[in-house]
């Protein structure tokens, strides 16, 4: 029978999540220059399309099928299309549809490859991103889901009935909502893919300007409302650990938002809102993997070491002269390891998780697995994403020619551009106004009496 | 007693659907010229607003009161005002309160009724629009609403307790979510109106850009989001159906995405955000009436099919000459009509609806069955748009003057316009800043470094 | 054991609101100039990060603590840091985790701080505001949640295990979400500071339009959307109560809408979408005390009084000379009281909180506990509010100098500036396109054809 309760809850935390990627293309979108806000949407819309699709056809299986050997893959025929995963297989002990549990993990793969994204802003052609896009996460984040989150079941008699990956079982690191296998992996993949394109033209010497702050903004506001789902969704039911990694999802990236801002304060006299958008993000990927295994305060410390750390890393960029244009290194990768590293000091067994870190009086056994598991996503990421990077590069080619990153990527490659004003006349306030609304209709009215 | 995750679910699903109809103002805003983006929008409020009265004091009765004959309309006296239904009916079986079904159904309305407006962009009157929303809904609406989603109920002994309408009861065409008494019924509406109307000045002649298309996109975002509720709320109960249908929401809007990014590929040589952006709803649509009645792989080509023969639609209004501003029929009338067909040939048993189509042996019984459901509403809601659009025009005048149109309709009718940057001198560029965020702060700091 | 019915939709609500701070930020941002959009959607991002933290650490042991005297403050130290919420403590009768609770009630506490910052629009230093927020949020926020969110419990045999605030419990008036806790309180305290701050240059004198519509709607609709939790996850439960308060909510926000545009009409010869916007906040204000107290007949009642009476009071400011810049006074303290004092006459014993109003031959008893509750919250805000504000001016300084705000308060406090279009040259009209999107393409060809 199913739990309606906990299939209400993880149906609605799909959607939250599903609608990230449409937030992540706005706060990505409002980063770049004018001329280039389309593409950068297009990117994470593109993602979102190819990337259901293929989740349906043999991502699940890949991710959650039994595992085919040394947990480090499922096997792609068992839900090839999703086959036999309609009927209601909750049974007598109740629990959540099958079908539902698809949706939720879908749009993990969706924003992990999304993410990514940022890396290679205003010159990617968007043929080879889709290509990369396809070829990513079929033999990147399908296989890292299944490690990270493919547990091991067994019947009531311990008998082993499903096979799952490597670092959920073996290693036994903790991750809750995927610090590891959504922002390590996709900032690894973001610095591997920023080194094979190469820097912009006037990358480190010409200002690039965030265009549309606003739309930053509306997109750090649905990241954060749909991370939510992310976090408090991976409980995968809605219950005590489901309300604890919400209140600590809540309070972390607070936490994070005042780091930054007070770095920026500290070391340029001004807090901006990038900072505060930034620092949204920063806070939200440092607590996904740590959720339920840290308490409140817990989070607190989490979410200002990742935003002051952070807001330090976003900097390396120009002194090491990769073009991470959109801090995909500075913020996921980053954080991602704050977050997953940060569980085996401050984890406490109060928490669900029930684990305790090394300040916590559990010595260093689970910090170790949180570094060895944060490790060998990074390097498979960083190493793979490399070689389908280059090969993209020297085959169908990646990046667009200098002089159409001049004109724009936007008008070049999708016959687009971001606004047109035109029809108001120059910046609107040459149009004739009857009245202007509210305040001016007052305005007028008030003066008057 | 409240099943309480099913009321969860409806609850969120009923929000989920209301912002649809915000999400459809930014949709269609963005999409018209910057001098009309105001009174696009205030069709959609203005719909919110007056559609939500109506529904409260009538039109749900209308809807889901007892039939008062063939199947035909509701008691508009039953339920007047919702009289009776803020007690709590739910009794021992357990189940969802009353009011949530009515909330849930109510943003069903207004959604619908906004839809319309993107075949009059431009040039309608406010009040008239006005006038019509509440007219169209009332003879339109509410009892279409009626005959496709008022199921006929039993007791336990098989005694008829409340009677439904014919297409749900008699016909027994499938309409999980509204394919025809929601999309067809609007697109057909739409082609009716902009009929009346007759067309923009410039159209076909003059290029009527988007004027913000990151706007569009978040538009569609937030509809994507949002048609979880739609779809997935439909069930009724947060279970195995709704959990099917989430992923084939999911999967078909993706497929359809590919599909129109592909004909735009092979046809103009680009893929636009445009196209993606109406690529999103086309599937959306096309999936609404059979996300029950088809596998995941039937979903994908749902929205294939969907994506690309509405990418082919869209142009029908320039040959046949007919001012359907922003696709209301090449996307919602031509998707309803693809989603609602197909059931007849891709529904398979093994999914919740549990009925085999023409591809999986079932024969052509569901075809017809389907293809008689769409054209009855198709039928009607073209004949009465067009009778009520034209006493509208005849009466009290549905359109503005051709010079407030070029004058541009915000301006004209709302006395406001969309922007104002004067403030920031020449787009935002000039003035003087004491130092640009994030990307700058370092631009300079990695540089000097 | 945790309901999880109950559970979900507690979590989803806590999302839902929490999202209304991000829609705040926008529709507030949307209504200032080009110039000032930045820091007016930093007062709610600023607001958002502290106070989650400072509820986190003492907050909601304030509000929710054991009464410490007369019910008019929980104790500090009972919860300090969340101390001991982190157990599942539903016991055996089942329930919602505490940690659910707590989270609910979080974003409640920002959102109340936030919407303060709209009546000093343009002219606030930065740093003061989040001084300011702080120390409102724990001498006058933390206290009034306790009067009227805290509900005094017992056990099975009537001892009292849990003492709370004197509104909720000595006076029984009724505020199901926040009319007087949220409302009134931050438009009382947003008078107050409108009045410490001192007009903006050219008050009155100077149009100060709105610089984005579009971005003032997208608020609107966030709001509205995550409004439905606030209202209806009020019930704490997802329950029959919710399910009314769910369409209370819909119909009476609809109502205030339509009776706003009406005076626009009728006054101004337009209705704008300005009106619209504020029309949508007017009616949720005013629904927000009365949505589980009034039947939906009473609900479009309330609305349609508070659309017309907020429409004509945000005209006050012109008349007595305070500079409540987006309308905190006119729309949050009017709308918070008419809907408070509105209960004690169109309360029904037959909507869930089970009161009749004098309407319903309650007589005036629960009328005068309205008026007491809501003028009692009323005076204590707008004093203590006078002198925070005063304290913060005669210390650190609140305003920017009057320099700075004819530059600008974004370029001085934050060194960035909201756009920059300029990549797209003039309008992002002279780009040469190669070809334009779906209408564009569509309209060479269909010209063609």
């Amino acid at each position: 029978m199913v739990n309606t309760g906990d299939t209400a809850w993880i149906l609605t935390s799909a959607a939250l999540v599903l609608l990230m990627t449409p937030g992540l293309a706005l706060f990505y979108g409002g980063m770049v220059r004018a001329k280039s806000v389309l593409n950068m949407m297009m990117m994470s819309f593109g993602a979102l399309a190819l990337i259901s699709v293929l989740w349906v056809i043999y991502g699940y299986s890949i991710a959650f099928g039994n595992d085919v050997g040394a947990g480090l893959l499922g096997d792609p025929g068992e839900f090839f299309g999703l086959k036999g995963l309609m009927e209601d297989t909750t049974g007598e002990e109740g629990g959540l549809p099958a079908m539902a549990f698809v949706g939720f993990q879908a749009v993990f793969a969706i924003i992990t490859v999304a993410l990514i994204s940022g890396a290679i802003a205003d010159r990617a052609k968007f043929g080879s991103w889709m290509v990369f896009a396809g070829v990513w996460a079929t033999i990147v984040y399908f296989p890292v889901a299944h490690w990270v989150f493919d547990f091991t079941l067994t019947d009531d008699d311990g008998t082993v009935t499903h096979t799952g990956g490597w670092i959920a079982n073996n290693l036994a690191a903790l991750d809750f909502a995927g610090g590891t296998a959504v922002h390590i992996n996709a900032g690894a993949a973001g610095l591997a893919l920023a080194l094979v394109l190469g820097k912009r033209r006037g990358f480190g010497r010409e200002a690039m300007r965030p265009h549309n702050l606003p739309l930053v903004m509306i997109g750090a506001g649905l990241l954060w409302f749909g991370w939510f789902g992310f976090n408090a969704g991976s409980a995968l039911a809605a219950n005590n650990t489901a309300s604890v990694a919400w209140v600590n999802t809540l309070v972390a990236t607070a936490a994070a938002t005042l780091g930054w801002l007070l770095v920026e304060k500290i070391r340029d006299g001004h807090s901006t809102s990038l900072g505060a958008a930034s620092g949204v993000v920063a806070g939200l990927v440092a607590i996904t993997p740590a959720c339920a295994a840290v308490s409140p305060i817990g989070a607190i410390i989490t979410g200002v070491v990742a935003g002051v750390l952070c807001a330090l890393a976003v900097g390396l960029k120009y002194r090491f002269g990769y073009d991470d244009s959109l801090d995909v290194v500075g913020v996921h990768l980053v954080g991602g390891l704050v977050g997953t590293i940060i569980i085996g000091f401050l984890a406490t067994a109060d928490a669900p998780a029930g684990v305790d870190g090394l300040f916590y009086g559990g010595g260093v056994d689970q910090l170790w697995r949180q570094v060895v598991g944060a490790l060998a996503v990074l390097a498979f990421s960083f190493v793979l994403t490399l070689v389908i990077g280059f090969v993209i590069q020297k085959t169908i080619g990646f990046r667009i020619t200098e002089e159409d990153e001049v004109t724009g990527i936007d008008n070049v490659v999708h016959a687009e551009s971001g606004y047109d004003f035109a029809s108001l006349g120059s910046s609107g306030s040459t149009a004739p106004l009857a009245g202007q609304a509210r305040a001016e209709a007052r305005s007028t009215e008030g003066v008057g009496a």
